[in-house]
């Protein structure tokens, strides 16, 4: 909360590095590019975004050696003082959930929250909650997301009239607040909820069924979601989401072509800030 | 199809190393004791098992130094010729799931198949079923987990009388046969789905909507399955399902102190080969 006072917005910059998308005269190979960019990115938008979200995939495709970049990257970003969101959608039950929860947020510089995937049920997630309540770290779990083929699962209709992301919404909700502890002195829990900024229908319904789930909030920018359609995210007092954007910030220089990289993704991330700040008052 | 014959039965062997259960006697830190146990039990399963399947969650936990381990262990399996099923449960959209499967799938000396989530729909899932087709690998879907956990999601009813595990069931089947190539010469698809041992009554319904599925089966032997769970997950002809088992093989040394920890893991591989022969026949 304070850091999301502090830069002004509760937004968060997505770092997805793909390897031919990134600026010209880096140099190295494929993982050293990369590093320096992110870097570079995390220099760039530090002043406009209270955290970001590594995309673990784009690591994880360099094998171990991208994964130890990853590692790098997660104590930079946490040395300039941002929060870190590792985006591995990781799900699992039992112990194989607890080992990605230690692996993930419970060690010396990793990462503040990790996103979650809910398939599995509640079993599969209460590993994590454990795990980021001693490790006094936050998850979300992905509830509706914000591509088009998400619809013909999550949107389908149950027999009670539900719909699927609305029953994976209460599954959340209600382990979110099982435990003492789990919910924080905010008000939210330490389970939070993926609802995409594409489904804005969908995206009122699950605020009041999660009162007390933070969502993250993807599908702003690139993927076409806008300020008018994240604002069934946030509550009438203007908390409750973290609006993420990935591509349209950090692939700036690509549009933006007129000044150096790093001032094209800094003018982004500002951008992108000053958009959601104006959504949020209204 | 050929691995299965040359060693009898349509088995896999979980590898998920916690580093407490552990034999005694392995030296070195966790990592190192993880690789030098790893290699010990594919050495003990290779002439009962075609397949193993390494958990990536017990590797990541100990960041790139578990994915390196985790790296040559898959390696290792390979040289002994053993298939690998990298259990990643991964799932994403878009250019991430394409980064995943090219980390997970698209390397030398990579898994054969990886296991992934379906919960994002079709167009996250296309993007591995893309890669594997290029790399001659496979994957599984998560359709019906073998957790408890997982009823509270996976059986729900839709209000066209399906559960939500049958929905899953079309979107894998539907996405399996949509591309020339997706299904192999065996009229199997590469891309299988994960059907839990513990859940008998929902496997035969699967079975007859996935008919051009692998299934790979969890939840034999420490879960509770057994031989009679299994049956409805093969095709009459005996096909179409690959039975796994973790715990109860691969920590066979804490039951069986009579013999030296690798003897034990033998004994239990050949043990489970066994009983899956014999279901397999009835």
């Amino acid at each position: 909360m304070k850091a999301i006072a502090d830069k002004g917005a509760p937004v968060c910059v997505g770092l997805d590095p793909v390897v031919d998308r990134l600026p010209a005269g880096l140099s190295g190979n494929a993982t050293e590019r990369i590093e320096v960019w992110c870097e570079g990115v995390l220099d760039a938008v530090v002043d406009h975004t209270p955290a970001v979200k590594p995309q673990l995939a784009c690591f994880e495709r360099y094998g171990a050696e991208g994964y130890a970049v990853y590692e790098r990257v997660v104590a930079y970003a946490k040395k300039l003082g941002l929060l870190v969101i590792a985006d591995g959608k990781r799900g699992d039950i039992g112990l194989s959930s607890a080992h990605y929860a230690a692996g993930m947020l419970g060690k010396e510089d990793a990462a503040d929250a990790l996103t979650v995937n809910a398939y599995l049920g509640a079993d599969g997630l209460e590993p994590f909650t454990n795990a980021a309540l001693q490790a006094g770290a936050g998850l979300f779990a992905l509830v509706r997301t914000s591509n088009p083929g998400g619809d013909a699962l999550q949107g389908l209709e149950l027999a009670d009239g539900r719909t699927v992301s609305q029953a994976v919404g209460q599954i959340v909700a209600d382990l979110g607040v099982s435990k003492p502890g789990y919910v924080g002195d905010c008000g939210y829990s330490l389970l939070g909820a993926v609802v995409g900024a594409t489904k804005p229908q969908d995206a009122q319904l699950l605020r009041e069924l999660m009162p007390q789930q933070l969502f993250l909030v993807p599908g702003f920018g690139a993927q076409g979601g806008g300020p008018e359609d994240v604002r069934a995210c946030f509550k009438p007092d203007g908390t409750g989401a973290i609006i993420t954007a990935s591509r349209s910030v950090i692939y700036a220089h690509e549009k933006d072509t007129g000044v150096d990289w790093k001032a094209a993704v800094a003018n982004a991330a500002e951008e992108f800030n000053k958009q959601v700040r104006v959504a949020v008052r209204r």
